[in-house]
């Protein structure tokens, strides 16, 4: 190794030693020096459209592969992509947004650079790290755009990347274009960034303990869980999984985090979601006594407006580093390592001590069977729809459901078994967000030299609303331009139906322009794909489908070319099926969801 | 008029007494019981693809009707938009951003809401407006969102819409959806916005006869013009132009503001772009002793790095509202009103006092003419195409500029009359901004009820990037939704071209996805938009063309058809054009501007 590198270079290389093999964004100026180090760090550059894709692609990525990486232009694309971050930290999603930045002599000296304000309002010296203040309230990260120090600067990139991944945050390196090649100490890469860290003493121990005898005392306990921060990494989700499958306790997922329990395990009952759901879950929770709540992201729209969230003093929260025991007096929190503790109870756990309790009201969600057909030429309705899907879905899948009706109808999936992922928001819902977030999810899955040929073999599904799709939509372009093994369901109702179930259907704002969606992929250069492909002696083809009936579905789902998953005969590439559903058809389940939502704006 | 109306109501009437007509923005939940009252008010709401692209629409507007809205839902949709009004703050473009927010009891409790940021480093109370105080970083607008004293909420809306007006900034109104429906009086609404505030005494008659004095003293004055703030009201527009006239003196425009000045004016020179123009205006301004600057945006990029920016201590800088006198201790300023100043300087000027000074290095640049073409079977290219496409131009035709080579050729546009209106960015450059500011352009001038029929026959013709398309792509869709009568051209040379010119130009980095843009209209529901005009019995076409040949361009500039503008006979509608140009391709005179830009990197 040589003695030095450059700054540029450090932050590539750090990112990629903890797992970033490709860095999203778009090109400007600021940046266009540290690009080069990029490719010379191991890194890929993956180019979207626009920095607000590349963020959702970042995202997208960081859920797959534990850690993920924008990289934007100063103001206008830092900005462009603050929604995604902003994403990100409401879900807890590590993604370290590097921004290309101008001379720090120019920020400084609050020269009138392109992509910055006039001044008026804001402090001169301030106003040209204005965007770097923006990112700190969504992200929390602070880092010295204009440190000379160069043991400083090296110091804060392996701190902010190590916030990322020990806090599940989103991070911010701003990167003033004149750092890029300054020469830092090499040798610091050599530690591995864990290293550099003490572990901090904790109570997990003293709370594996507390957890344990709380569990012991309980007549009917439920854990709960749902994915905030914990979805990686997948040693984590092994052990909850193991805890789970060992102590027999019953467990529920959030919607949004349904992927993290195994759908195997007995003792797992399903999405709560209360009435809303197939099962009603709502009478044995009322029912418990005790409620292991973990990583839950309790937003009003994936509770019913907090209608089957469990009452807080029977709740004990777990998230990846914080325990609180809640009671009449507001309760008690305690850092800890959540898998020093799920690995100690473990350990100790004494099955005999825990009550069974009946769980008869949980069912079966395995056996929810959709309503039966009358005609194959029926139309294709929301309430059968997934449950129908379900067969498609096959081991390594990565399921994306869009902030859409795709996100309720979702629910009902029952994954094959514990190597699926499903990526749905819990907190966030940022319409768009899912097609790049797919983009990201396949870059990761398989492309990464850590994935094994199995888990690269993987699909990536993905079930979008036609006005979600709309709002990223050229990002489809780089799905293409990638030759990523994508399947993308448009569930197609003509407008914005999850809002026009809301409030006053009849209403044109909830209308969207038509598009023939299926010309998508021609535009957007698939037949350059496919011979790029053919020239490097891959597999790569692009098909498209429309789906009205039933007879439609059944045709695709017998369809050898079209099961591309693992181990089946089909071809690798892009699949779009336009799924042609009624304006305002809605399963009768979720009309309380949409009863809830309107009535929590009045 | 009744004695009471609704806060949502007062909103979007207040903002269509003051002349906007539309409204842009995608719906939200929280923002659905306000979107009934939009079209109530008489404004119309048009829906986009996603809240950027809104962003810039309303941009686009209100540089061309004097004020713009645009509407989004709370977090998600506010960050999305959030470069877009930061770009109109840069470039002081009064849009007024309302935003749907969640209800005040839920703000106030600090509720897991949806499109929230879970809490953790900011302090509880403040966390659910955190969005609100990323626009006050950008716009310098306060509202208090949590207000219930009806009186102080429609005086705040009235403050902020004026702001916006008079300060020529963004603002924002952030709208909890439990307050739309509130009930506050309606009497103020009959009070003109800007009757309710008192003129302020300002130095404009005092400053004005300084300012001649100066004039009269100087042996080779300059006026120097560019646009930030003052591009509206038509009326400021026609006092400048009258002074210039009536004053003979020497006149350059910047970059960004070559439509601010009625080319037909003798005295008018053309753009300032020192030996990066067609003519070097470095000589003229080297050896002139007074300048004064009529909002000028000096960012890096229109004056080659500072490179032609006049020295300050010959300089006077004028602004909507600020005259300031600088000399080697710094200098003086006063607040006075443009309009006013202007008025009166015309009124006392008298031009036997001011000096004639030599011009004739400024040359002519109504005569440049392009090289001579050897065979029309050439590819077209950069150096020529914009004199040559020059005859395309027409009286009221809007041109946009986009962030791309586009925003150098279109710099030798010699406009046809005063009716021309360029919008070109002189300080945000945000890639992708020129596509849905084109949408709120044409929607401005093509459906206002202000607009005379004269004006509204104009054409919005715009002249893109390939790279730059890309960014907003589906707004497109919304252009042929609405049908609206837009003559688009996509400079298509594989890539990044402006930044490929300032940094390897062989990375791959510059590279983006290879298109079919001729085939997106059909993709985006041209034929529907063709059949709703038929049944309303009005005029659409959809039309692509490609040019590689000077062939191709001349056959297009004698196609009648082609020409739809004011007086032609041609069918109203959509034109695309896909120009190839080669990918490294650049005007001679060009690589100064990307020499400049990378050189302000190291």
């Amino acid at each position: 190794m040589p003695q030095t590198i450059s700054v540029a270079s450090y932050i590539f290389k750090r990112l990629q030693q903890n797992g970033v093999n490709h860095v999203f964004g778009v090109p400007g100026d600021y940046m266009l020096k540290a690009l080069d180090h990029v490719k010379a760090s191991g890194v890929k550059w993956t180019g979207t459209c626009n920095e607000l894709n590349a963020g959702y692609a970042a995202d997208g990525y960081a859920r797959t592969n534990g850690l993920g990486a924008l990289f934007t232009t100063y103001g206008v694309g830092e900005l462009s992509a603050i929604n995604a971050v902003a994403g990100s930290y409401a879900e807890r999603v590590p993604v370290v947004h590097v921004v290309g930045l101008p001379r720090r002599e120019h920020l400084e000296r609050g020269k009138l650079v392109h992509h910055s304000l006039m001044r008026t309002h804001v402090a001169r010296l301030k106003q040209p790290l204005v965007f770097s203040g923006m990112h700190e309230s969504v992200t929390g990260a602070r880092f010295d755009a204009l440190s000379r120090d160069s043991q400083q600067i090296i110091d804060s990139v392996d701190d902010v990347i190590r916030r990322a991944i020990v806090q599940r945050v989103p991070t911010y390196i701003p990167l003033p274009s004149d750092m890029v090649a300054e020469q830092v100490q090499a040798q610091q890469l050599s530690v591995p960034l864990r290293a550099l860290y003490q572990r901090q003493e904790d109570s997990s121990e003293d709370v594996a303990n507390d957890l344990l005898r709380l569990l012991y005392s309980a007549k009917a306990p439920l854990l709960l869980v749902d994915r905030a921060g914990t979805d990686h990494p997948e040693s984590l989700r092994q052990l909850l999984n193991d805890f789970i499958r060992c102590s027999g306790i019953p467990t529920l997922t959030m919607p949004s985090g349904a992927s993290m329990v195994d759908h195997n395990i007995k003792n797992y009952y399903g999405v709560h979601a209360g009435p809303a759901g197939q099962i009603d879950t709502m009478p044995y929770v009322n029912a418990c006594d005790l409620v292991v709540s973990f990583s839950c992201m309790h937003s009003d729209t994936q509770t019913l407006g907090w209608s089957v969230v469990p009452p807080r003093v029977k709740t004990v929260a777990i998230s990846r580093s914080r325990l609180r025991f809640f009671n009449k007096n507001g309760g008690q929190s305690y850092e800890i390592s959540v898998e020093r503790m799920l690995a100690k109870m473990i350990a100790k756990l004494d099955t005999h001590r825990l009550a069974k309790p009946d769980t008869t009201s949980l069912g079966n969600f395995r056996k929810v069977m959709p309503q039966l057909i009358t005609s194959l030429d029926d139309p294709i309705d929301q309430t059968s729809f997934y449950l129908r899907l379900n067969s498609y879905l096959r081991p390594h899948d990565t399921i994306l459901l869009a902030n859409a009706t795709p996100i309720l109808g979702g629910r009902d999936f029952v994954l094959p078994d514990k190597s699926c992922r499903v990526i749905a928001s819990g907190l966030w819902f940022s319409i768009g967000h899912v097609l790049p977030a797919a983009l990201g999810a396949a870059m990761a899955q398989q492309r990464s030299p850590q994935s094994s040929e199995e888990v690269r073999s993987g699909r990536v599904v993905l079930l979008d609303g036609d006005g979600s799709f709309q709002v990223t939509a050229q990002e489809l372009s780089t799905i293409i331009h990638q030759r990523l093994n994508v399947t993308i369901f448009i569930i197609n109702n003509d407008g914005y139906a999850y809002e026009r179930l809301i409030h006053n259907p009849d209403e044109d704002y909830h209308d969207i322009a038509p598009w023939d969606y299926l010309s998508l992929p021609a535009t957007f250069g698939a037949a350059q794909a496919i011979k790029k492909a053919e020239e490097l002696g891959e597999d790569y083809s692009v098909d498209t489908y429309t789906m009205r009936t039933w007879k439609d579905l059944e045709a695709f789902l017998s369809d050898d070319t079209f099961d591309n998953g693992f181990g089946g005969k089909a071809k690798r590439g892009l699949k779009l099926i336009d799924v042609k559903m009624a304006k305002t058809d809605v399963p009768e389940k979720f009309k309380a969801v949409f009863a809830s939502a309107g009535k929590n704006l009045d």
